[in-house]
């Protein structure tokens, strides 16, 4: 390609908005423009790479001997009431009517339209296992679409689908999934990392993995264990549980602890008022005798913060029980936590099962604990009907201090094993740096930074069996289907490779999916020596198949050069005043090494180099 | 590939509605599924087929110099309130809003954001000319989606823009196109012609052709001389409009009269009262002196239709005016055309330059003639304020018979020439079979039906000077950038292959696009001679990068033979008996032909075919 011909703008400056390096060097390079807030356009370099993407991801899903299907984007809103997500999925699926009134979405992934394609497709266990994939665009509302490619509204995906006859043959294609993940990432020249994560809205009970790739840039915090390897999506990642489960009820209680947060706990309903139930412990049997001092009600005016309080009674965040109170379909529930973590709201939600949890707002707040906000505390809730989820890093509290539920009020010397009946204890706060590793007991976790790239479920049958999906078995028995889903971004991971490969002056691509791999650079274009010398090692490497760029415009060499850098092909050919003798100079871009060659060494170093395929 | 894996559900009966043969089999062969009225899922032989035309169509594309993009499938409304195009697409156009209630729609077509894209992107003449296309996913709310994948709502396209300095430039760029979806439909095997063309909502003043491929399932109806060749849809096909012309007038009028199909017509609000302009001609000037006999008011009760007339007063079709009353943007206005003729009504919106073109209703009808339907006639009507076209079919009428404007009522005895002053006279009706060819002169008109499978317009500035797409010429001044269109509707296009190459038992597929290239039939799975030919020939072939279907089901021949020619791969090899002696039968499925070979045979047979690229 000649680049006076290509439609290929570079830019001086970025957009201010434009934070992350791949959002900023992919406008700056000419590679994407943007239509809308998370809507882009890939001019012709752009589609080149993300055309190479996707024909790799092609390549291993088809060795992986997946199928290729195409779905539509325009989904009768009938599916998504039938699997119970058109509400649940908020307002991030975009909604919308056809010209006769009826109801449609644009679809932000497939796992309707193929459960209802598979259903009437597959009859028999014979038919089975099969794994679907489509490369197609999806579309989802995003409340705050960013960083360019990275969160867009419009964007490119490989959605997978596999269907089993039982779980054992599921797990067999989510391992065929994963490392065919494995290989499309190795490729791509990533490190990347697959980490236990949270199924999210998509669902399904069994193992889940996100395909990290690791950068400073990445917007999901990686919980990992130096040790022996564990790592997790912070939403995920588990708290060593026992660390914080006192010594004198962990013999008794250990295993119902650590089995609550597993908790079967499907609606608010089916709350016993009193119950021995998994997961809820009569602590308040337990009684401590190192500890006589009651609970003491004292006027704290003003003290609403934890900040405010350690202050005041200069103590540290870690003797406070915080209490924060949370609505669930407006249904208010409460969460106490030591004053030194964080609530893991993803974890909550997933012990209550549901989908939605806010922040109460003031009134409620006053509503439920009879005060304004931060004076909340379990003292009083603890025996009412609301809620109450207690996290594990209080339980070891003896002389704690916790809202009043009276305004300006706090409780001195709360015995959380003494003073408090906790019902539901679990895992609800986020991990901190430094914590044991709940997997290992021997390394500590430590944070990294994370662009989720891919994602594999194990649906199991949730989508099977609310959508009807079943197979008839070799006794003549109807079953429900086995389905796991696996997914790529792929204009995300355009983005992420560019977070991996850039340098200050630009992009550094991986040969693998680079738009070209020699970029032929003329110092002067007006120099016939050197332009004959350009045409010919363009032919000569065109000619072997190689992709070449050559720069054929009238600018100056320094402009040529700051181009060069910004767009990022693996080999740059500088043909200038050596062209006369012969000599061209050889540039790598990712690393910067230089060499004079002789034209003939610079075809045979190119076409030897691994890098054409 | 195995096909005991292959997820391709053959089906014995096709859905009721299933009317073209396209829609029948590519049902009933498993190759689509349809999810909604117009919207279709693609199943693994379906979703080879259509990546194979993409990839020719690339490649034809790439070849031409055309470079690819990709753009957003979202586009903001206001892109098209700027071109004009919001409201008047219609409700064709899929409208949404997105959670911050800002409006968008989904992409029918691309002209509003590749004009917006390359008026950001190109300054300089030196950027031009370009050539952008892209594959995408096209949404259109079709108001009756019919036919499979020949009319969807949903639908894979083509769509190409040229830019270029000049009307001349922009031509080059046409042409190039033009010889490139020349090249494409050849590849597809198929057999079609560039026709003359309407341009519709698309706009542009120039040359547009349409790209159809013939056959009598083909939903347009094409005008064709079998002398000179010219080619034109019936929406565009132009009559000899000489031929109606009075040789009395002919002489004098000729040119005027001729011009008056391209008469500059924009708004109604131009009509002149009384002129000369272009188009214009006062006939009432010309008498004829054969005829005295002055029209005559008579009752003609319960007389409405052109066959009650006819009936009731023992005269044909061709001495009645036909006065049909339509309304544009609410106005009225009048088309006066022979009793025997079709009004054309593209010609009228195109000469009035317009986009809505409706039929009145009643309540318009007696409003403006004064009389209920049926009885609207020209004679007082000529007189007013109301535009009032004229078809060239009655120019020549003397005796005529037309509508009263009374209840009941006609006139006899009309003399066009004599009677009636007519401002707009024009080609305004529909070409009929035996017509004489516009072009030549000497042959004659003959219809072909076709499906439009292509489409090249010349869009000259209609969208860049609306939304102010400029370049710099070389003197620094600033000029609208010439547009060009193009289009390839792909997922019509494998029906439209569909139509033109199948027979009663299934689909026949050209070599270029065929699925798979050769389909192995081990008559009994359970034979081990026969299986292991089979698996010997499948390794052989797909060493040998063939692409193979291999029947390992465990079926009845007749079931897989029946499945075979429905999906239509182009040679099948049949591993009966023979195996034990080395033979196979080897067939070729479009025309039948049977051969005994070897298996050395086949394979070289096969290898050696051109078929295999």
């Amino acid at each position: 390609m000649k680049q006076s011909q290509l439609l290929a703008v570079t830019l001086r400056e970025s957009p201010g908005d434009a934070e992350a390096a791949s959002h900023r060097l992919l406008l700056r390079a000419g590679y994407i423009r943007q239509l809308a807030a998370g809507i882009y356009t890939y001019l012709p370099l752009g589609r080149i790479v993300l055309r190479k993407l996707e024909q790799m991801i092609r390549e291993e899903m088809d060795r992986s001997g997946a199928q290729e299907v195409l779905l539509p984007a325009i989904q009768p809103a009938e599916l998504w009431q039938e699997s119970g997500r058109y509400e649940m999925y908020g307002r991030e699926l975009i909604r919308l009517q056809d010209r006769h009134k009826r109801d449609f979405v644009l679809g932000p992934t497939h796992e309707e339209v193929i459960t209802d394609l598979v259903r009437s497709e597959i009859g028999s266990y014979r038919q089975l296992p099969v794994i679907l994939y489509q490369i197609q665009t999806k579309f989802r509302d995003e409340r705050r679409p960013r960083s360019g490619l990275l969160r867009g509204r419009e964007f490119l995906m490989k959605d997978a689908y596999s269907f089993a006859i039982d779980e054992a043959t599921m797990q067999q294609s989510y391992k065929i999934m994963y490392d065919a993940y494995h290989h499309i990432f190795e490729r791509c020249g990533l490190d990347f990392r697959a980490v236990e994560a949270d199924a999210g809205s998509i669902g399904g009970q069994g193992n889940t993995h996100e395909f990290m790739v690791m950068t400073d840039a990445g917007e999901d915090t990686i919980a990992v264990c130096s040790y022996c390897g564990y790592a997790a999506n912070l939403e995920k990642a588990e708290s060593a549980a026992s660390s914080f489960i006192p010594v004198s009820i962990r013999n008794e209680a250990d295993e119902k602890v650590l089995s609550a947060e597993a908790a079967a706990f499907p609606t608010m309903m089916d709350i016993p008022a009193t119950d021995s139930a998994t997961g809820v412990i009569g602590i308040t049997e337990e009684t401590d005798s190192t500890d006589h001092v009651q609970p003491e009600k004292v006027h704290t005016p003003g003290l609403r913060t934890i900040a405010q309080l350690t202050e005041a009674l200069s103590i540290t965040p870690d003797r406070i029980i915080k209490t924060v109170i949370f609505l669930v379909d407006s249904q208010p529930i409460a969460v106490l936590i030591r004053g030194d973590e964080e609530i893991n709201e993803i974890k909550v939600r997933n012990y209550l099962q549901v989908d939605e949890l806010v922040m109460a707002d003031a009134d409620t707040v006053q509503r439920v604990t009879g005060a304004p906000v931060g004076f909340a505390g379990p003292y009083a809730l603890a025996s009412t009907e609301l809620v109450c989820l207690a996290d594990y890093s209080i339980l070891a509290l003896k002389d704690a201090i916790a809202g009043g539920n009276e305004e300006d009020y706090h409780y001195l010397h709360v015995n959380v094993q003494r003073d408090l009946v906790l019902r539901h204890i679990g895992d609800f706060r986020n991990v901190r740096a430094g914590d044991s590793c709940p997997r290992c007991q021997d390394g500590h976790i430590h944070f990294q930074r994370g662009i989720e790239v891919g994602h594999v479920f194990q649906l199991g049958d949730k989508y099977s069996a609310a959508m009807n999906a079943t197979y008839t078995d070799s006794s003549g028995q109807d079953q429900p289907i086995q389905m796991g889903c696996y997914g790529i971004g792929v204009s995300r991971l355009v983005a992420a490779i560019v977070e991996q490969h850039h340098d200050e002056q630009g992009i550094c691509w991986p040969a693998s999916i680079a738009p070209y791999q020699v970029h032929l650079i003329p110092v002067s274009v007006r120099d016939e020596q050197q332009m004959s010398t350009a045409l010919e090692l363009y032919k000569k490497l065109t000619d072997a198949h190689c992709e070449v760029l050559l720069d054929d415009r009238n600018e100056r060499a320094g402009v040529k050069f700051k181009d060069s850098d910004l767009i990022g092909i693996p080999i740059r050919l500088v043909i200038g005043k050596g062209a006369a003798a012969g000599e061209v100079e050889y540039v790598e871009r990712s690393t910067g090494i230089r060499e004079l060659l002789t034209t003939e060494q610079a075809i045979r170093c190119i076409l030897t180099a691994a890098i054409i395929e």
